[in-house]
């Protein structure tokens, strides 16, 4: 097995009682939508029903609202190996990546050139383009996640980089990476979207300056659960906010006209907290703490090993390319697997009851979450795989439809 | 009494049983933070446990969750006199002043003076900045509500506008305006967030071309409800966004590393949206649909007047300035009491159990919201102001502390 000492698998076994997924499903597809869990589930009735309901505005004070963003910020960063005081949950992923690029692009005022992957997140291409319709010096250049180390240099703008590819699984050297860049004086963004909640991060030992993540992956925060923002203490106080908002005000309840930036990393704050989604993620998070990320990610690795081992065993899945890399230090905590007909075979999987999801071109998602997933789930999904692919149930006309959101 | 006809009283009365106010308190701060009613606390509940924790990612689809902000903002239209597909519910107010101001700028590149008003809510003067800083060009210049109208003129780059204020309760002659600025071809941003859900609009009639609101005034979402936006028809498609995210794509599903918008709108939308809180002010909308908003504007009217009967009549509270015009149709759903002690009188009314806010520099706001409050209410409120007054009870210590959140 690779990675780090084994779990307590008894404690593990606690929480996963805990979670309240559909009988007779598997779901592995936690790294598009984490599932919902018994705790959360009561978390959310306790903010709706006595904070909301019965305290109304005086729960902005007692229930501890105005700061439970700084709060989950600082738990999201046990997590990510970051001290208290420099992560912070706000606003959406797409909305996050505009802020810290503004932050970083405004480090390097003096350089043109902004590295993007080329296979990066939509959301990234986007806001780099917008970003740099705004700052008329900035070119994009897109290069594979595998060049990203040797193009960052002296002339680099900034960098936006997937840690964890949304499709292949694939995970950048963050240590390296960033070596590099703090060597040549380089600001990098990074999107822990898939590895956040997936696997240990060390954020303040690799010298990470900003940083951004999704709530509602391996966090299983709930649907558009709010994104989180990363910035080393270091680089805090340098950030004139792209989108200075009352609440990132260093005194809101005042009303200044004029914007004078919280300390630190309040100051990525815009506008009022989503309290309820927030509280959500908040409850969420307290379950991935209480496993313990090192834990979770030893019984991740179990897991993907128990499955390459069943794909390579079973002939009729020799039909998939396998896109993830195999060892623990270059992926996340999911398998991607390539097949003309990836679509249709999600469908079928679905049908068996296995939730898996489609990423275009031709890759299905195979998320690991050892949170709710067991290696007896392996094996089933396995079997019901080996049997779809045998029986060429995917041909079946019901499984090629396609719908809006896939 | 002032405003259009009375409404089915029976059918507003059955929709007040619905609010879940704790007992023995007084709700005069719906225009900061509207109730709870059971109607969303179960939709809240259905949207986590079954939509969620049950369909998962299948919701997406069956749950419609992909199209809820279209299918909600055309029902947040409805009470803005909007036809559908101008209106979209998304992100937070102070975000959503960033993206349509920047969508004004976009019109005017040859004029340099933007207009805000004075007292504006702070972050339109820090928005309005932040793009300032962006725009090389452009000039602020801050004008009072009552100057507005006068200083639009052919040089005008764009004006930021709060429709009521969220201080004294007045309102702006929208009409007039806009009207003003179309002549001139000036892009007016309307800021709703004190008069969406407390008083009819008519925003297609009206002529305005950007407006923007909050989910959780008088809208009653939740803590940190979705906000929206609209932007009339003819508007829509020249807006390149200065937000661009996978939601407002054309084909987000695709995944497609150019950005292409989305018809009309939806391309507004930046992240994935958060659902759980945009479930709540869905449901909340509907209870506003149902009670009919000028219904709810001829029952706000009905109170206003009898509190400020009311405090004419006693003398004590001459005390009190009056902040509000009195004509219903220059002041929105709130009436704004100036004191030296407002502070102490909000906490010593909050003993008393009426919950109501305050607000710098030294003033207590009253909200009126008819879906949860009658008449009698309005008596209760005199009386026990009245009693604080006489007896000087703000000067009691436990009533002058500060705390963080007012």
């Amino acid at each position: 097995m690779s990675g780090p000492a084994a779990p307590s698998s008894a404690h593990l076994e606690r929480l996963r009682e805990d979670f309240l997924l559909p009988p007779d499903r598997l779901y592995f597809n936690g790294n598009s939508l984490g599932p919902l869990s018994r705790r959360v589930q009561a978390r959310i009735d306790e903010v709706v029903t006595q904070e909301w309901g019965q305290d109304l505005v005086a729960s902005w004070n007692q229930a501890g609202w105005v700061d439970l963003p700084l709060r989950l910020g600082d738990k999201i960063g046990r997590l990510l190996g970051a001290a208290p005081g420099q992560t912070l949950a706000c606003d959406s992923t797409s909305i996050n990546v505009y802020k810290l690029m503004g932050a970083a692009l405004d480090r390097t005022p003096e350089r043109r050139e902004v590295l993007i992957e080329q296979d990066a997140f939509p959301t990234d291409h986007y806001m780099a383009a917008a970003l740099a319709r705004q700052h008329p010096r900035i070119q994009l250049r897109t290069v594979s996640g595998g060049e990203m180390y040797e193009a960052i240099g002296p002339h680099t703008a900034a960098a936006l980089l997937n840690h964890v590819h949304y499709r292949s699984g694939a995970r950048l050297d963050m240590a390296a990476i960033q070596a590099r860049a703090l060597n040549h004086g380089v600001p990098v963004v990074w999107d822990l979207a898939h590895s956040a909640g997936a696997l240990p991060l060390q954020l303040d030992a690799c010298g990470v300056e900003y940083a951004l993540g999704c709530g509602y992956k391996f966090l299983n925060g709930g649907p558009g659960a709010p994104s989180f923002v990363y910035v080393s203490q270091a680089c805090q106080d340098r950030i004139d906010p792209l989108l200075p908002g009352w609440f990132g005000h260093a005194r809101p309840f005042v009303f200044e006209p004029d914007y004078a930036p919280a300390d630190g990393i309040a100051r990525l704050q815009v506008g009022t907290p989503p309290i309820i989604g927030m509280s959500a993620l908040d409850s969420a998070v307290d379950m991935l703490l209480e496993a313990g990320i090192e834990a979770l990610w030893a019984q991740a690795c179990a897991l993907f090993d128990a499955l390459m081992a069943g794909i390579r065993r079973r002939p009729a899945l020799s039909a998939f390319d396998i896109l993830t890399p195999a060892e623990p230090e270059r992926r996340g905590s999911q398998l991607s697997l390539g097949h003309p007909q990836a679509w249709a075979i999600c469908r079928a999987l679905e049908e068996a009851g296995v939730i898996t999801d489609y990423r275009e071109p031709g890759i299905l998602r195979l998320g690991l979450a050892p949170l709710y997933l067991r290696q007896s789930d392996i094996d089933t999904l396995l079997e019901r795989l080996d049997t779809i692919m045998i029986e060429q149930r995917w041909r079946e006309p019901r499984f090629q439809a396609r719908r809006a959101v896939t």
